[in-house]
């Protein structure tokens, strides 16, 4: 396939410009087709016996080597299971154990909530001392010292798409003596990333935004090579063993990022991931960020052109920004309503955030110039000052 | 629906007699179409708006309440996510929390080892003195004293079927001042369960077994209602916050059961499981247990007669066993795959473990008669005797 662009590879709605798979990516449209068959000729037919004679069992690790190519990571480094926030915790958990005489945990305040709860959660079961520091995300680098055993933060902020200097954190990090977590959620399949390059120690991240494995697809985790052996998993499940089916009652962690693994893997999520990634195979990453960046770059000139009542909360320097562009506005859950109501889909997070993600594999320049002729009329004409958008649902 | 067994709901395929529901369910017949409506009408269509306008972000809760009455638990006292390994860290690391001043958690050999294996993670997370005890089955109760914070048991032995007593047990160890928690993997959907009459604190258990959810479907927990908004989650994951659109920093556990949720729910498995779910909508669990004893006991008297080399490992008393019959056989492995050859799809569980899952929903007393006569043709005729059988594959 030639150029980053392949929209006839995924199912959009008509008359939809989807500016969100930064939350949910599209549906592949060989998903359907995949998941019928599976449904039929493994599950149906094969039973249990698709554990091995369909290669369920082996999917976390073939998955997550599709994954790794992703994020600049070596085959057999990266494994697939669970959610973001247990990825996290595991993480967390065996960061901690790698730096036995400290007790704290740094992250900023610009990364997502959940990370930060599951760091909660892991310090307020260890006591003893152990501690969550959360500081500003430019004040990362001044706060990294050696009371810290990990520092674990979102590379590129899910608001703002802010993004942070892997290889300088890291460095800094490392040079205090501390582990380095990344949390990739809003980096894999957005921009290149070199997590071997960055010499970090741990990474994780989720499927269900640009690598568009659907709602609920599983999480991966990263363990740099050389310790993928000395880790201890806390969540030490099953599969994790190094002979589950030895059924010892004992634990003995399995060999590599093997040992990462937990309990029984999502077999049908990893069913629509795998159909997923295969459109990964021939992207370079470099091309893909050049096509995400003149989009974000175009949507911002237009906008700021066209609605300047709307102001731009990302950082103006593309190097610094993830794949995202957000624009604060007051009534920005009503605007986005209104907005959506009429096709173009972004979301909006609390307080102010209207946040638009750009996805070169589906997206192109004439779908940003439709976008925000949508969005100026819903804004310049006051379309949002409705009480149908002014309800603020549950879920934004 | 009048009865229990409707074979007309499941796609199993021609000539197979499926005895391993207890590990793997067979596939439900309205699985296909509903996930293909499910891809097209939410994924695809809905996009984003699926979390809201297709139900996702309830489908934990109100699948959960579908097994909640199952397992004679309360509506709105069981969520449904991540693997069973997960829920029993969590219940696991809630439990210790409600004992603060105890250090034990006991289980026994008969546990499957995953279980004991998360508990030894815990344990080794915490340090301090915390230990995992483990003793003999029916040791159990005397060893409940006051060093125990938890005790968590499955309730049916994965290998023989052997079951505890669990009103029996659960006091014990409440009269010890410990916390109950239950694995009904081999419960859900098995026998008449009653949670709520049990008293216990905690239960958990997993959806691919005996509930046909599919493989990788989600586990669940179950927390006695009095209890729900005390218990502390160490998996402090967004989801589970009261609020967690809001996006605060700080962790706020939800309100009742809602807390045990973690991260983003996988949709794709909970919407097969809600179909699977709903074929238990009119099944009287005590008219299903009846079933399943009846075919049972068929199963060993007809095993006995003809298959003499055969050695029941199960409890020869019904009302101390599951759904499952075991029998020791030497070489077990290899007769197992010469029978599942034949199209009678056991499995195996080492060192020497033939096991027979039996679910009166869609087998009946033909298909135990005609089990037991292909059984008994491989091994009165030695078929398993040959080197295909004998090499011993890494799942089995």
């Amino acid at each position: 396939m030639a150029g980053i662009l392949r929209k006839e590879a995924f199912d959009i709605p008509e008359g939809v410009i989807y500016l969100d798979g930064n939350s949910l990516g599209p549906l592949p449209r060989g998903v359907g087709a995949r998941m019928q068959d599976m449904l039929s000729d493994e599950w149906g037919e094969m039973l249990i016996r698709g554990w091995n004679g369909a290669g369920w069992m082996d999917q976390p690790s073939r998955v997550g080597d599709s994954v790794a190519r992703i994020i600049g990571a070596a085959p057999g480094s990266v494994v697939m299971g669970d959610t973001l926030s247990i990825k996290v915790f595991q993480a967390l958990a065996a960061g901690i154990k790698l730096v036995p005489e400290r007790r704290v945990i740094l992250s900023d305040t610009g990364n997502f909530p959940s990370d930060l709860y599951m760091a909660e959660g892991l310090v307020g079961l260890l006591g003893q001392g152990y501690a969550l520091r959360t500081v500003a995300p430019e004040e990362v680098l001044g706060a990294t010292d050696d009371s810290v055993a990990v520092v674990m933060l979102t590379e590129v902020d899910y608001r703002t798409g802010r993004k942070h200097d892997m290889n300088a954190v890291t460095r800094a990090a490392q040079d205090a003596g501390a582990v380095m977590v990344w949390d990739l959620a809003h980096s894999a399949g957005a921009l290149p990333v070199d997590l071997a390059g960055s010499g970090c120690e741990m990474a994780i991240g989720c499927t269900y935004k640009y690598l568009n494995g659907g709602p609920g697809a599983p999480a991966f985790i990263y363990v740099r090579p050389d310790l993928a052996d000395r880790v201890e998993p806390a969540l030490s499940g099953w599969l994790g063993h190094r002979k589950p089916f030895d059924f010892d009652l004992g634990y003995t962690p399995g060999q590599g990022i093997e040992r990462m693994r937990v309990g029984t893997p999502p077999v049908l999520q990893l069913t629509a991931l795998e159909v997923a990634m295969a459109l990964w195979d021939d992207v370079d990453m470099q091309e893909l960020r050049t096509a995400s960046v003149a989009l974000q770059e175009q949507f911002i000139e237009e906008i700021e052109r066209d609605v300047p009542q709307l102001t731009l909360a990302s950082p103006r320097d593309a190097a610094v920004r993830g794949s995202q562009v957000s624009f604060r506005f007051a009534e920005g859950y009503a605007a986005m309503q209104a907005v959506i109501d009429r096709g173009v889909i972004g979301d909006f997070r609390a307080p102010d955030i209207m946040r638009f993600g750009f996805t070169p594999m589906y997206l192109d320049s004439g779908d940003v110039t439709a976008a925000v002729k949508i969005i100026a009329e819903v804004m310049n004409d006051d379309l949002w000052d409705q009480d149908k958008y002014k309800v603020r649902s549950k879920v934004t």
